[in-house]
């Protein structure tokens, strides 16, 4: 089986994106972004939101991220996140790093932030002391698979401002959030209040390559100093923004991403009637978060690989991608099923 | 004009590459380097460079030179290198900000160090208030178009571990190079007594990716942590790692250095007799730096992009890349000789 | 009242030290810790700890915690403390900044690691997503004036050794912890199992000054470059460690400590007796921690400055100091009582 | 011979410093700044710079620059400095670790910057490859014992300012040059056009502590975060503000300066007429450089230590202090006379 359901990106790259590859590799083109296909894929982002924003194309979730918080925050202010965040979990401590942030967090039972856990944090302001609360930092769709609201959304980034502080969103799966939610990204960007995205392109079909988008350009004005020193500037950038190009048009992202929601959500309502199988979290966007049996794991990951997210609650996390197959799933279905019934012969 | 001078990353990508891209967009791969093209690419770096070295691939330059240095180094200590040095002179201060590095440049004619220009800064060796010198780093070919013999590189590493530093070599286009002295990858780096080498790509056919190799397993040790919190690990790892293999097989990266290093000696000798034109660099690679009369630059930039490299002397720098033809030459030496006229003419 | 039970840095400095301070004010020294007091008071500290350690005389607590960090961890390693601790809530960052440490925090009841709450940090070894758990912090007398007993802190550093991380302790108040149980410095240092020290004196009778302890000389090795880049080495050391060798002869320390230990314990005492004031904390060293009716805090604090630990609770913290004498627990408690009669008339 | 000319920093602390710590050793007194000497101490500081300054205290020279750097600049810009500035040559890359600044530096035959010299390195503004440009540091009196006319420094004001650049003032021993002008500390200061200025005074009598000082309350809104996150916020705080307002009270600085400077010119006068010795810098404060030959150099520092400058030429410093007498000056040139006379016996 050569489908895993381990990580969207361990996906390809959707034939779209690679068709605009190819397309963009004629000619020379100046290098560092001043190029047609850069010029062209900013205007389309300005369109597709819907506002005169400002995009830095980047390499990674990562790079994204620490580029963002740099822009947004001094080296003795603090972000405000989940426990679950990717910042705070999965990025080996790039965000103390790059902009000697302060991570205070927050338990959730769902990964997601809401005023109230927010407010644990306010506190100490102008304390000499204290690390200054300056950025919430949220992740739509979350690490969690779960879903902000636009009014939860709202809600949030009114908390955070009436506090002085600005509001980050990861979106690294931000399409399947749209997507989910029947809306256009400014409906869960700007329009709620969100100041900077890392907008994730790779988890949804690209090869390679971020934007960071910035609604106000005052926060925006020293990013492109702070993405070369980040090591975050493509020489060959036409190769990032073409790609977004075709990500963008005709709302590929969302088709790509409705795919992704709509296989998790078949996985889900199939794995639930397995007996022993229980999902954990609703299954919002693409992924499906259940206990199993902790006896099955071993040899279910050898036949399709994938994540264990809780060793001691033997909780797995599956994922789908733009381009799992309803056969996909089913192989991956009878898999369970054939350990449910094993078990139960035993 | 649709071919620029500019830089050798104003090309695209070399169609070898793109196939390799096409071909490993099939099936899904584990993510972060835990994949076939990952380890089989691994593997033939090691052929290629004849020794068991270890090689994490990163986004690009920047990022790889940063990565090198934080394993070399600890942030009191100190990096020798020529003030021309792109880690010096291009990445808006990378090198200080992940690696706190104390840059410890040298004026130089050519772009080259010696060990009597390192030896400049070898001193205040356990003065604790003083940076201590770690590591001397080489861009190999330089920035200036110059090239170390092997025995120049020999010397310099002597000196280095002599003194207790370890050697860096920024091998951007180390492909020109090792073209021009029609040597291997091994003859330069490792048999010279280099430790660790950011291996270019991108300028020299990539579309994105370089390498930073080890030479010894004790300083790569903590490079995956370094890699990751520099923002440098690239998910869908598959597509730098098939590149590269491109890139190895066949001497593929032999090919179209030697491409761009003839079209810089063909440019270089048409424009060296062309009056008001004077070369300044010694043409080794695939570069040609020349003082040419300032009212010409406007000009002759509108047709062709290329940099000014000096502003108050009018040095111009021009660069070839793989994809550079004959006729690419001509019409630009073509240009050259009409400004030349005309100005005659005047 | 010119007496505050606000912090034990409220106080001055006791005579014996303002005495050492003017002896060692005559002829010139040699600057930077190569002098006749540095030198004698090194091999104080040697004595008195039983051990050939290593000592870094730096300027205050923060300045200590971050140059241990420095010198037990790399920039991608995580630190393991309560969440409670100083180096948590009351550096403004400094260890994020200076160490790029993540700081992997524990909820606690009393300000106190286990073995069991250090294990909950204890995974993601070798995962490059992963800050990498490198450094247990303990502090001793903790913030919330608790103490670890001499077997409690070897279960922590058995704990920590086993899993490959080394400890750390803030010992802002090792003075009073030491007191309070009876013990030498080297009991609950090295013998333990504790491999750095931030051994604290401002809080007990210094006018500045701290240093930092290492018991393994390649932990050491580093810490003269980095305390100087840290902006912590003092030019005229002589007024440091002359202050040190007052502290440490005839148990100074041991006189102050238990002075303030005892002056806590009466506060503690009288205080739990008036009507509406409930103590929260152990009083094992100075610091007594009390829930107070929010109504009295104002008056109180016009009175004699201290501070509101926890807003919501109405929780304050009254600290003792070397001076405190019985007269001035006296005063305080008879406000204390003042203000309790006064709610009972109305 | 007790009496070093290694450095002012050899020297111990004066009388009146010495009782004004003791004066403010009484009471208990609120610590981090918020204590009656520390504000006395402000309101002195606004009088004796005639200007609404802002102070921050902080332990050393070091700790100051970092301090006022920070405060001045982003981590993608860079400080234009002589080559042998102390920010440059003597923090063990401080400003590299605090700051992340790229130090651009210049050679300077006197360790003094100019507008020329300060213009070869005003490039690059607006390119994201290169570290902006935002602060030239300039040191008054010099590393080379120099001194800036009040003209220079209005001249490098003008142009830092012309070009979007701050100034920070690195005043070690701005007392020395303050006497040695015969003018206020605001006539080489913000009269001048510096914005920020680390203002010293353990090298002039102090036994620790120097102020930061900013003349714009929008570069010093986050002083107070930067400097408790660099470990340089004193809880005792009262006892550098005492030893501050001892200093500026009757101009003890001044007297303190001008003694200093007097016996360096008369140091130089004696020596400078010495066969084989050569004065290598003009003596216009504290500090005499000067070639003797090296034969000489380990029999002299035996009997009175200072530090060799460069080995390769035997220039040699000898500095002095606020407490050098005129027979310390003529022992030490009866030192001198002897060695040359053996010189010319042999």
């Amino acid at each position: 089986m050569t489908h895993f359901f381990a990580s969207d990106n361990n996906a390809g790259v959707h034939p779209k994106v690679m068709e605009a590859l190819m397309e963009a590799n004629s000619n020379h083109a100046i290098s560092y972004g001043d190029d047609y296909h850069t010029r062209e894929t900013t205007t389309l982002f300005q369109k597709v939101f819907e506002t005169n924003l400002d995009v830095f194309f980047v390499y990674n979730g990562t790079g994204a991220n620490v580029t963002a918080l740099q822009a947004l925050m001094r080296p003795f202010e603090a972000v405000i996140c989940a426990q679950t965040a990717h910042i705070n979990c999965d990025e080996c401590g790039a965000p103390e790093k790059h902009a000697n942030a302060k991570l205070l967090t927050v338990k959730t039972p769902d990964g997601k932030l809401t005023p109230e856990l927010i407010a644990l944090h306010l506190h100490g302001f102008g304390d000499q002391h204290h690390s200054q609360p300056k950025v919430v930092s949220i992740t739509q769709s979350t690490e969690m698979g779960t879903l902000y609201s636009i009014d939860e959304l709202k809600a949030i980034c009114n908390c955070a401002h009436k506090n002085g502080l600005a509001v980050h969103l990861d979106g690294a799966r931000i399409a399947n959030a749209a997507a989910a939610l029947g809306c256009s990204f400014a409906d869960i960007t700007w329009r709620a209040g969100v100041d900077a995205v890392s907008f994730g392109g790779t988890k949804n079909g690209l090869m390679f390559g971020e934007a960071v988008l910035f609604f106000n350009r005052t926060l925006a004005q020293y990013v492109p100093f702070i993405r070369k020193q980040t090591a975050q500037l493509h020489s060959k950038m036409r190769f990032i923004s073409a790609q977004f190009k075709a990500y963008l048009t005709d709302e590929l992202w969302r088709k790509n991403a409705l795919r992704a929601n709509r296989m998790a959500a078949m996985l889900a309502e199939r794995a639930s009637k397995i007996p022993r199988i229980e999902l954990t979290q609703k299954v919002e966007v693409n992924s499906v978060f259940a206990v199993i049996p902790k006896e099955w794991i071993e040899s279910l990951q050898a036949q399709s690989f994938f994540y264990v997210w809780n060793n001691e609650t033997s909780e797995v996390r599956w994922m789908t991608s733009f381009d799992t197959t309803e056969e996909d799933v089913e192989n991956f279905v009878a898999m369970l099923q054939s350990m449910s019934a094993k078990a139960v012969n035993k």
